[in-house]
This record gives C-alpha cells, structure tokens and sequence, in this order.
C-alpha cells in the first residue's frame, strides 16, 4: 500500500469511531483537532510497519488511532503551556474554548486514546499498553527539559538531543513497533524498527528547527516561533557553543526577553547565519537519517520492503515546510 | 486487618514507590500531592476488598497506588480548573509551582497511575486496566457536567445525582473492584461492590455538599465553597425545585455573580434553611448509604466480614468535616 493510502484508510478509521458523545461540551473539542489537517505521520507509521511485517493493515488501525489521539492531546496541552494562538492554520482548543476546556478535554482525550487499544487481547495487549504508557510518560518528560531549557543557558547539544529524543522521537519508534508488535514480528525486528523511528524522529524534529528558520512560508505556523519562545533549539545551542564572548552576551541578552519583536528575531539569525549552524544542522540531520537506514539492514524482510523504508525516510526529509 | 493499618501498609508502600526523579521540575509536584495527608479512602478500599475476597493485601497495592494516583492527577487539573488556593490546607500545586507545572505533572501523575497496573498479568491486567480507564473517562464526564452546570439553571436533582455519580463514586466502586479482581472474585461479587461502591460514593459526595455549609470550620477547606464556586449541589437544586418563584429568582441572581461575599453566602444559606434541604439532604444521605448495606447482602463472604463493610459505611456517613 503506498503512504497516501494508509493515510486514507486511516482517515476513514478515525471518521467511524470518533464522534462527538455526552457530554457534547467535552467531545466537541477532540473531534475539532483530531479532524484538523495533518500529516498523520505517526498512524501512517503504524500502519505501514504493521504490513511490512506481514501483518493485516486493518489490524493496526485500532492502535493507529490510539497514537494518534495521544498525539493531539499532547498538542492540546503543549497549546496551553506554549499560549499558542493557532494550530495547523487553525485556532487552539484552548482560544476556540477556554482554558478549562483545553485542560479537561486533553485529559480525556488521553484516557480515551488507551481504550482504543483494548480490542488487542493477551501478551499484545499488554506488550501495546506497556510500550504506550513508557512513551507517553517520556514524552511528558521531555516537554518538561523543553521548558526547563527556555531559561538556562546551561545545555549543551547532547542534552538537546536527549530532550527531542524523548519529546519527539519516541513517539515516532513506538508507531512503528506498534505495527511490529501487531503483526507478531519478533524482538529483534521490533527492536530494530524502533531504532529506526528513534534515528528517523531525531532527523525530523531537527529538520523542523531549521524550517522553523529557514522554511518556507507555512500559513498555519508562526514563522521563527522557537525563536519567540525562547527555545534552545539545536541552532540556538551550537552557535552558542561556537560563538566569541562577545556575541554569547548578545545572544543571552536577546533570549533574556519573552516574546518576538522583528529585531529580536533577526539579529538572532544573524548570529546563525555567522557561525552557518544552518549548514551544521543539515549535517546532523544527514546523520541521524542515514543511522535510521543503517537500522533497516538488519530487518528479516525483503529488500524491496527495506527500499520503502529507506524511501520513506529520505520523502520525510524532502519536506519543506 | 483495620482500616488505620490499611491505611499504614499503603502509605509505607508509597514512600517506597514515589520518589522524585529527573527532571525533578517534573516529579517534585508529584511527590508533593501524593505526600499531603488525607483520608486515602480509596486505597483503603482496594485493599479491604481484596482481603474481604481472601486475596493478599500485598498483592492490591500496586493497584491501590495506581487508584490514589489517578484521583490526585484529578484532584491538580480539578485545582486549576476551579482556581483552588489551597488543598488540605496546603498551596495547591499550580499555586506553588505554575499553571505549566499544574498541567504537565498532573498529565505525567495519570500516565505513571496506569503504569503501576504493569504488576498485574494476563485476564486480571486486561480487566484491570479497562476498569481504570472507563473509570478515568468517567470521572472527566463527570467533572465537565459540573461545569456545564455552573451556568445553568436547566438541571435537576437526577441530573446532579448522575453527575456526581461519574465525578465521584465510580472511583471508589471502581478501588473495591480492583480488590475483588485482585483476589480472583466471581463476577457476582464483583459487580455487588462495585454498587456498594457507587450508593456508598453517592452517599459520601451528598455528605460532601453537606458539610460544606454545615460541616465544622476545617482549615484545609474554604467553607461554603460551593457557593462561591456556583456549584450545583443537592442542596441548591433541591431548594430550587422547592422555592416559590420570587425566592427563585433570588437565588438565579446570587449565583448569577462568580465569587463569595459574605452576603452572598448569607443569603444562600437561608434560602437552604428556608426550604429545610438540609434535612432533605439527610434522608437522601441515608437513602444511599442503606442502598450500599443492602449490595452487601447477597455477597458470598462471611457475616462478619459482611458487618465489617456495613461498620465502614457507616463510620464514612459520620464524618464531620
């Protein structure tokens, strides 16, 4: 099945099971984002594991959806704490409705993402449960280095990695392990695709710290938004590694103020482009999305099944905005 | 074993469990909630179920932690939803740290809740976790029909009584389960503590509405609370339902301002009086409490461990604040 058609299908899944329930005020919210346009990178993963594995793509789409949901209460929450306007193009949950709303509806929305996972049954389901619970509580723990980052200079790039590792990344692994564990694939397939996500996840939430700067124009994202949090973001961290007294000063100076005026985000790129961290992270991303490659290698399936992997890896690094 | 040495072995099973790990900005809060002194009703419940039903009380405590987890997850995001200063007479945790903290913590609280339940194996870990997570969706229904009432007037008393049913007593019919799974009950028994569990919580959130206007002055609490927050509890309904229409009218005017004056929760609580609720609210209180005596019944375990369940009941009724 080619990706388009597991979004497709995926899509069709998430129209059939998720509609708005009692109390209307609670579920409104989380059909609003889980409807919202996307990439639906992380279903899509699952889905197509599941079948590279030799198993029936329909048989994932339970755990697809479950990641997904997990996904968008994240996104609903990580709104809030970033008091982020919009979303994809579209308004927050938490401007559309309130705070409250944000809060509570995420909740459920995270609840209602492992019920999901019920219709597996036995060792699946509790090897699906464990996997599930183990990410998404490291995914908590990395928004929280996120947010302990925004304030202190005292991180260095290998702390950063270790942050999107577990804020982005895991994520990205588990999609694709879920579809292994699905399709019964064995441990050390398992394993390998997971190392695969891992590699792959950092790659692309590198790849977008630098379309974060040096994107394209994207109507549903605020340009240089991590500029504007203050985020120390790879760019941010190796520049400051590289950097002379004097332009360290400055660059402390500027993140020493919230928000993002016009001069502060430029002279901020200015300081990027003088230690050309742009070409910096290009290599890094280079890295992390040939060591997923390496991981395919050892997969027991065939090559034309390697091919696509390798294919979708370098189709998620060709992406623009 | 009694209910204040079940109280004993849970809390050295928590020090034991819940320590703060890195990033510490993250657990911190979680240690602080979980450390706060209380009641840990619904522990103890799990655990007196699961020696009722002649399991091991060591066996149900990693489900009892999981359990008062949960509820506290609850009780931070509840804290910032309703703008709390104080829980049990301690800063609430968005007050002490931030509404970021508040959010992030209570959503790692949930996750690492159903982490605990990974103890449990094969049939009991399926029924375990599906119990728990209808139950967390339960109880964010529950909690949003309580905002929703907070702004209308088109509620009645069996509205109310479903809403706290959800918010409330399907946590501590869903801790008496967990103890009968635990032990290998049959399903008869189960599904008879668990509406032991549910008259009991109804009861026991009637009580609540109670000593809210007409408990003694307990420090960890702002009385009257409910008024101030416009809750719609028995007692507001069912004077509403009661009230000649001028007095009505009086009451849709007081509850039409958010906050507390003296005044105006002088002129609520005569109203109450005026109609005798508080006495209304008595014989409801009864009506559920002997309900939960009556599910004891057809239980098949001893008659003393019968009276030991009807003994709790009642000593829960005779709380004073």
């Amino acid at each position: 099945m080619i990706l388009k058609n597991y979004k497709a299908v995926f899509l069709e899944h998430l129209a059939k099971k998720i509609k708005v329930k009692e109390p209307a005020s609670l579920y409104e919210p989380i059909v609003y984002i889980l409807n919202l346009e996307g990439k639906r990178i992380r279903p899509v993963l699952a889905l197509m594991s599941c079948e590279i594995f030799g198993g029936k793509v329909n048989d994932a789409l339970d755990a697809a959806l479950a990641i997904e949901m997990f996904h968008n209460f994240s996104l609903i929450h990580d709104d809030i704490m970033d008091a982020a306007p919009l979303r994809r193009g579209k308004v927050t949950v938490h401007e559309k409705w309130s705070l409250n709303t944000g809060i509570l509806s995420g909740d459920a929305l995270l609840v209602w993402a492992k019920q999901l996972l019920e219709s597996y049954d036995g060792d699946k389901y509790k090897r699906l449960n464990t996997l599930f619970t183990k990410t998404a509580l490291e995914v908590c723990e990395g928004q929280q280095y996120d947010f302990d980052f925004e304030t202190t200079f005292d991180v260095d790039v290998s702390n950063y990695i270790k942050m999107i590792t577990q804020k982005t990344a895991v994520l990205l692994a588990a999609s694709l392990k879920f579809g292994a564990i699905i399709a019964g694939a064995n441990q050390e397939d398992s394993d390998n695709i997971y190392q695969y996500g891992l590699n792959l996840g950092i790659a692309f939430q590198l790849q977008d710290d630098y379309l974060d700067i040096y994107g394209k124009e994207d109507f549903g994202k605020q340009r240089a938004g991590d500029i504007i949090e203050n985020k120390k973001t790879f760019l941010v961290l190796k520049s400051f590694e590289l950097m002379n007294d004097q332009d360290r000063e400055e660059l402390i100076k500027l993140y020493g103020v919230k928000g993002g005026s016009d001069k502060k985000i430029e002279n901020v790129i200015t300081l990027f482009n003088k230690y050309k961290v742009s070409e910096l992270i290009q290599l890094e991303i280079k890295k992390y999305t040939s060591q997923a490659i390496q991981n395919i290698e050892n997969l027991s399936i065939s090559a034309q099944k390697k091919e696509s992997l390798v294919i979708f890896a370098e189709q998620l690094m060709e992406r623009k905005i």
